[in-house]
């Protein structure tokens, strides 16, 4: 017997805690709501991260809205939720901060091979001039969907189609698949090229890439806020000179030293505590690590500073947004929207990047780990 | 009154519950055994993912001992744990996968400032000299860590400084950030060279770069298997050749023409459920994402294909996985060392490579997302 | 008196000479035609590089015209000549190579400073709702140029632009920077943005970078062959199979491992040589190495092989062109456009690839060097 | 008849002359010295390049003496001279630059095949352990050669190897070339391993790379100058504060935002002219254009700015240096060694973004070029 023949959760833990001589039962108590549309084969259970709240966080959104946000953050590292929290009560004496979101699109890109250099171009055209046959057909999977555009580049006798979607509220990667492949088949019996995969790495899902950094994937959103002096001096406990040499020296020189995509003090950790606990896909966090973080010291002694994120997928509905505990969370934030998200997102961002600089500045970082760490 | 103020979970979504009309029960029933070590400030309960089992794979590892192992994966993503385990499928049938591990250490990167450039000549000099001294001091900050070596790059007044450190079962960045802040403070008083940041860029943590795909960062991992040409056609669906040559337009031609460092199908979707199941941090998602496939049709007809993964920081002790339920999952693996757990991984990592290469090359990617997805 | 005080050539060699110890005959014999439009500051003579001749070539162009090009290449390496000639003679052979090309547009890309995002993304739209404007002021500059298109990244306060001209038959550095120096003065009094600088490494001229090698500058070629199996046993002294061993372990995942922006043999070999021979502008060199040589067996046993560099900045008329001599070498092509010059040397840069894979795949890049080599 | 069949410059040139209808007059009369040991094949006489000199330029090289040097720049682009020459004169006026140098060595990767994972660490370590054997084999292929160290990477299959080789006073490819085929043969024939490639884009020859970048390739090279205020007012017609902003926003923000390895305004335009004038080989300017230009206001006001190039590829004998012309110009530069003449580079190169830098930010670019230019 193996686990393959076992059907449900409870015989799986039974079979490999004999197996293994373990005990497997927290795995087993952590059910979800029976309501739940879990999607993973061969459950067995699942899987705790704590979750903390940072917050509230001034916001001015995009629509000139200001709102105060709660942010829930899953993580098991220390010391992680207490400095956006930091971050957050530094922006909010600033009198918040400023954020802006823009639609990219979610994308998928396969690849096709022609018989060479002319024909690649020549089906380049054709793309072109089919778009909208293209996109009436990829709509038609479902009422949630709207190509956008598309992009191409060819290469002797590959042709890579980036085809850009908007999928509404979701992130939207399933339903993409779905329309691409549509459109796929709809290539290869009208125009009669062979499409070699339906996923080309040229989405590029996934992946950490300057394609993504430079044309943006998801949504691009930026937060910025000028901190005082005096905030930064009290709140911060440094200086805007010493947080901007910090700055400078990590964040563009370091990085540009180590070839980095992330000119950023610490993106990766705001987001994947996010994305863990709103539900979204864990394997898009290397998507967020891309961007850039700008510190610049006013005339007036204060500063300014801003993140800018060229690639965050993000939704409030589909995938693991479905399941309950993540609904939770969200509503805890209470976007209306992927875009209201992804500001909020960008925000706690900011966040983390004025406390962590702010904490290498004053020279604390390793005794906060030493107090809240691990 | 605001969330600051408020001691305990309960308090805290109360709070929240009344302010944004919400209700968080399952965040709060969400409670982790009251033996964990919980490291998460402003604490409101927990998330959940839904945990899965794939396997079992078997490995021969470097230490050429074979042994089948079960995964657990943490994901909301469906089609993923079935689509890992249809590789270890195709893997077992042929005979197992052979892993490789190689320590590499947890790096910490701290920037100096100097007057210039001979000054910071000089004073990568000095690192040099002083190594053992520095490592003295180091390794006394705690008893599982050991300094194995340094290196500087230096441009004009900046100095950067790379240590390697072997943190034993851990995956250690928190030891690694204590030992270096013990080492700076020995440098600014010895060698009289300021610190800018403890961190710069330079270590380099939770960002996607070519330093940690050349130089590697904590331990590089690869795993390889040999299908024969039979158990591709039955198990995966397809030929040898039609996989090699979505591999070829997808992993690396399709890379190339991104901008890409991870020349692979979907590591990252591995990666983040093992270190979801397995109290890995999260952040790290990013760095495993680098890496290289390679296949090869050999001269019988079979498939050659290997995993290369230059940057994985993993542990099976310290940070998330003192949670209970982590342990649980660790148990079930049943790595005792790090670099064992390394190598499950890369072997899980392969399996899922063979098995969306073999999706798309089929063209059931879309068929699949449809059936078992979101 | 120093060399600042002199005013011949002469007089500043005869300074040198003494002041040195040292004889400068050659280089002041290395006398240009008199009509020549030099533009070399405290200019002191010429220098000499060796011009051989490569070809002919047959080329089927985009316009779907045949022709035999002759090849000038001035280099001091050896056997690089004579490696193209050989790939030449492989392509006639095999009935030519076919070539296409696209315009990119020669670009510039200052960089603006605005008070923060929402600034910045205004600004961004003022620039495409002021397209028009913009590019009848700039079009004033000069009746060889047209601005077709702009393209903006803002990160913070910080506003990128990259504006794209057709500059007919110049390369047309020199006219760009004029036409946007316009831009950036109509800018500032209409839109009251502060220009920062003039060039923001947004164009970007002249360094690699992945933004040319997915968006393109200049103009995109592309050049194939199909070699058949007996012409690469004869005339290549190898096999197709060994040839695509080399390309893919080299080209691909050798570039991959090395964190390349050039994905081929060795480009810049041949474009150093063509452009010193054409009068182009060495410098832009370093844009020319960007690109990716693909080969693949054909089901026949043939070998399929292409370039593809999407960033050549090339002219026929302005700058270096101007000189009498490149005049010549530029007669002995006989491009009538920038485009056919630009196609001219993708099937050089095709034949230098094939040559050379070749080489390597027949072990015998050594014994050449040792016999032709310097 | 073709041209093949021809065995003389004349006859060359004749057969072209008719076949075209052109003249060569200029490229015939052309003629090297005739003592000239001229490697082009083909050959049809030559190609003449303007030549200006600027400087002096004072520089405190690393072996902390001070000389005076006069830089030899041929070139076509009109106010690349007078910009060398005006941050000569900015240097010189604040003391002269401080310069360092260190040999990486000049490398050759060759890619080797065996069956697996286990084959190519036991490779590896083959490799480590016959290090003094592969040494003595090389260095009998050349008095001139030391085989200084050895790298790996292993990828499944795939065992990169790049040798650094000090190769005294040449550049010295060919030598390196010819040393490394030494080695592959006693690999070969000892460790019975297959090399597929000799050049396996592991050394990295002429191609823009994060591997050379990171760890260097020929010489690292430094410059640095601190320029009173005073001087930056007067000579450079701006102010510190002006051209910190220009470099911040173009060489650092501006080049991240166009994933770009060369962090700096213009190091290409002084080395393609340096490289043409000194008979350096014109393909090595691609890894020229590798590294970063960092500037400070200092307490007092005054400005710190250096450059790091990480990847200089040079000689004095050897290649293009043996021509009398080129000997001549480096006789105007009188360095006694590659790393000298590798310094003076550094020097002029940063003289060259001094003053670009400055004429950025006093906004006079584009009048300059419209005055020198083209």
């Amino acid at each position: 017997m193996t686990l393959r023949d076992l059907i449900s959760p409870e015989q799986r833990r039974e079979f490999l805690e004999k197996l293994k001589k373990i005990h497997l039962n927290n795995i087993g108590k952590t059910l979800m709501d029976k309501n739940d549309p879990i999607h993973c084969e061969n459950l067995i259970g699942g899987t705790i991260l704590p979750m903390g709240v940072a917050g509230p966080l001034k916001i001015l959104n995009f629509k000139f809205q200001i709102s105060n946000y709660y942010i829930p953050l899953a993580t098991t590292e220390g010391a992680l939720v207490a400095s956006v929290n930091r971050g957050c009560k530094a922006i909010n004496f600033s009198g918040g901060t400023t954020t802006a979101v823009e639609l990219v699109g979610t994308t998928r890109g396969p690849v096709f091979e022609t018989a060479g250099i002319k024909e690649s171009l020549k089906f380049r055209d054709w793309l072109d001039n089919n778009f909208s046959f293209l996109k009436k057909g990829a709509e038609k999977t479902s009422s949630h969907i709207k190509l956008m555009k598309l992009g191409t580049r060819t290469n002797g006798r590959y042709v890579y189609v980036r085809f850009y979607f908007d999928t509404s509220k979701a992130m939207g990667m399933n339903m993409v698949t779905i329309a691409t492949q549509k459109i796929v088949e709809t290539i290869e019996k009208a125009a009669k090229i062979k499409c070699l995969s339906l996923a080309g790495n040229f989405d590029i899902d996934k992946k950490p890439t300057w394609l993504n950094f430079i044309f943006g994937r998801g949504r691009r959103v930026w937060a910025e806020a000028i901190i005082p002096e005096k905030i930064v001096n009290e709140v911060l406990k440094t200086t805007p000179s010493r947080l901007y040499d910090v700055w400078l020296a990590k964040c563009l020189i370091g990085s540009a030293m180590s070839g980095s995509l992330g000119f950023n003090a610490h993106y990766t950790n705001v987001i994947a505590a996010f994305f863990a606990a709103t539900g979204q896909d864990l394997a898009h966090v290397v998507e967020g690590s891309l961007g850039m973080t700008t510190t610049k010291i006013l005339e007036n002694g204060n500063l300014y500073i801003s993140v800018y994120l060229p690639d965050v997928m993000i939704g409030i509905v589909g995938g693991g947004t479905k399941l309950i505990i993540k609904k939770e969370a969200l509503s805890i934030i209470g976007a209306k929207s992927s875009s209201e998200l992804a500001e909020v997102l960008a925000g706690a961002v900011l966040a983390g990047e004025i406390s962590l600089l702010a904490s290498l500045a004053e020279g604390s970082l390793a005794k906060t780990h030493d107090r809240l760490g691990r």
